[in-house]
């Protein structure tokens, strides 16, 4: 498929959206970035790339980062991980702390924050320099050194993440994580202080479209457990928009406020978009609309 | 492939799991089927009919015929249909009233019950006699004459469904129903009542797997449609178990407390499974292993 | 103490605020009443009585009706009633089904609408002629015949309460109710529609402020019952905004959305006021002023 | 009244409840206290003393000392207090942050731990030392120097009270407290940490039963300002068992997990009692039982 002219056609579509959502107000670093911004990049199952826009700048991937520090806690723990997270959407925004009274300090999921500092603290407990290691890792998967944290913008996460650390301090509180609440935090910020491009992120990706191999054939997980993170992305991958994202798109994928997205049609392809500009939910406008019209137009989707 | 190897096999691994879970107690004409029942019926994309056990037994069906009347609803509304419902997966029990509550009385999705009460209240609104003419599309859809209300089961859902006519009674105080709150209550409990078989089941499903079109070539929904309830009863079939049954499964579904299942492998196939004893969440115990079995066997899922 | 006087200057006090709120539009028939009437009647501890305006007309009295059914329920069980509905404020409106789904059935307080049908529930399981009985107990009360139940509110309530109907079949799923749901409705709703004169209140409750006996010295209730049920109108006789009423006006009390409010100074005085319009919690504007201003004016509250 | 008659009875009456309840296992400390203790200590309106039990051993106040700030912001904002904080009962644990989620980070009310965090901020705002100046405060309503903060128990606190902590950072998410977080921590687990007898306590409540004033004349509150707290004590005292409180004692109080609680007949007395171990809400067992005595033996209530 050439998915160069679809590029084009998904182009043009986009313009009656661009002027809407607005840019995260989250940390200020963020809120800097060009508004403009679009870009995606595309790797198929054939190993060719199809790039479109501003796909080789760098944004804050931000949540998608999860979906790493799942991948190896996974390694490490495999399916005895799910005693610590579950697997079931959340219908709730990613930092509520309702649910989580309610369920007795089990995150429903390991893409809500919580599930995620839980996922996090596994790593901790499991890596020898937790930041470095997990930082190797990712460059692993993308097949690049040129990938670092933002450490501006783990600070200002830092400064101003008062619900995280409320969050942090809540799972503490019913002993669902075992480190420190500060060291914790100090994994979480910098994880999503990734910086990364749509080609990065699509290459990086690949092992979910690939049987759970990177392109340069190192095994990242299982087939069944490539199959079942995938489902994960599937049901949770966008917070409380993930039965939106799957019904208009219809492919595993995750989101983060950085206007990243990723997503995987199995054993096809891995894309990623990046537009900075969010909706309501705290999802990038553009990048669900580019994948709505990507599958749309390609007809082909998992459903 | 050879399914009905595949099910020898499967009925081997279910044996450890024939005594977990227990019938449905929610009415008393549930309680009364002999537990050790099981049946599995697989209708593939080239018509071929695999089938095992009880395949050929009546059982009431209950919450698959939310699906159902969710496609006949939808060819009547469209994507309008989406200002009743949502497509959300709710986290929380079907018959929760804590969501609807919060949410404004806009149910989150058409397979919890409040949201089959929307659905059923747009079929009495749209269908000039709703209870002959829904029964008339299922038997359109399975190509059976032979498929009837239970109006004993019906009749026994109203005597002690006292917590379906409390969530009736509060979508009619949202204004979320425009029909007689027993009106809709008496077709919600006559559409639950239907019962079918697996070979019923996995044929009248067959167009979720054939891109709408029955087996005889009724085009039932388009393309597109059909992929997206797809995605609907991918993220939202299974209640507050929906997530875990795409980790585990990867498929498309919807369960009843009849101890029904169906599933969808889009383009491949689709799966009928029967087995009465339910886990807490509501759902089929052998019929879950089963389709768990048959995607990890087979090594085929949409993931 | 010359509560006339009081009145004259709270009648004043009055005049900034008569403006404010508005009549319920939960039933027609309510709407339908003149939105600036406003009266006031105290009765003291000698058997005086103060009146100021519009105190003889007749109103709605609605939800202070709870008070009654709950004194004939507590002669029949006695401490045992406290088995079906608890003794803490709610936190919540008054019909909020929420609150009753994470309590498993047992309703909060007797004076939300969950918890006046339990008690309509044991009314009907105890007394003969429900209705009629219950109409001889508030006479009794209130020292005149002329009291009855209009039947048009009660008919209307019926036709629009579907939150209540919602309330009561929710009630009836957890085994929280006995009877039919429909007869506890019925009930429920003519005990809502009884009319009064803020004088026929002032002396129907004159009990609470006199240890248990009527003007006519007929013993309601024990001393200790009646300090209980004053502690009980105290804590939750406003809905969500009873520690407001606690904090401004400081005495026990009862409200209804047709305007009326009773307060009982133990010992000292029985108050009825009425003044249809209501705040945004469903009480009476002028009646939560009048009360603020007759303790602030005679220093005299419990506290 | 002769007030040690009656504590004797008390003490028989409380004999086939001394083996109920536990201690409080919240922080190591306060898990060290002799279970057997009880004192109890009552200050009437003429100034005389009535004792019992181990009314002069020292405990930790605990939440008992959330009047005590609430009375000094009190005096600092007037009502411009209820902006931060609400009046009302919050019907939820006194550490829940479901409710603070759902309305937006404003305390229900100032005894919930949340509420008493916002007080903690203004204090902070407004003093110059303010650990030390609130030290002097109490002091000055007891009448002595002999009263400190337990620095060890500050401390623990401190190390395990993650709940806290999530509930500081999630208020300052909100906007909802101005000073750094742990600065606020700090004076929180400082106040809470100040050990006091009950003859202290009972001293320096003594302006809630005497119009605003203490024992030596001492003007604290003014009257209404008097009036309207111990409104708040009694609706808000004793977290989701306020209204059992009301409902058996009938006087407006406060309870710590320290197992004291203090108690006001406005006008009347001021009384405080300690057993260490508490019921399932964290009220003393022995401390209820004793004051629900005290009310229905002197048949003296404010109802």
């Amino acid at each position: 498929m050439n998915y160069n002219q679809i590029f084009e056609k998904i182009d043009d579509a986009l313009k009656p959206f661009v002027s809407d959502g607005k840019i995260s107000a989250s940390i200020p670093e963020l809120a800097m970035v060009d508004p403009t911004k679009f870009g995606i990049h595309l790797l198929d199952n054939r190993g060719n790339d199809y790039a479109f826009g501003n796909s080789d700048e760098k944004f804050s991937i931000q949540s998608i980062s999860k979906v790493f520090s799942l991948s190896l806690a996974f390694q490490f723990m495999g399916e005895q991980i799910w005693q610590r997270v579950g697997v079931e959407p959340s219908g709730n925004p990613f930092n509520s702390l309702v649910q989580l009274e309610y369920e007795k300090g089990k995150p429903r999921n390991p893409f809500i924050n919580a599930g995620a500092m839980v996922i996090a603290d596994i790593l901790i407990s499991n890596l020898e320099n937790p930041k470095e290691d997990f930082l190797n890792f990712v460059r692993k998967l993308a097949h690049t050194e040129n990938i670092h944290y933002n450490e501006s913008v783990a600070l200002s996460e830092k400064k101003v993440g008062f619900r995280n650390a409320a969050l942090a301090n809540f799972l503490k509180s019913f002993g669902s994580i075992y480190n420190e609440v500060d060291i914790v935090l100090d994994f979480y910020f910098h994880q999503c202080s990734l910086e990364m491009t749509c080609k990065e992120l699509a290459h990086s990706f690949y092992y979910f479209a690939n049987e759970g191999f990177t392109k340069e054939r190192i095994k990242i997980l299982t087939q069944s457990q490539t199959k079942r993170l995938n489902a994960l992305m599937q049901t949770c991958g966008f917070y409380d928009e993930s039965g939106e994202f799957a019904y208009k798109v219809g492919l595993p994928g995750k989101s983060g406020i950085g206007g990243g997205i990723i997503a995987i049609h199995p054993k096809n392809y891995s894309v990623a978009t990046w537009g900075p500009k969010l909706n309501e939910k705290g999802n990038s406008v553009l990048g669900m609309k580019a994948l709505e019209f990507l599958t749309t137009e390609t007809q082909m989707s998992i459903f």
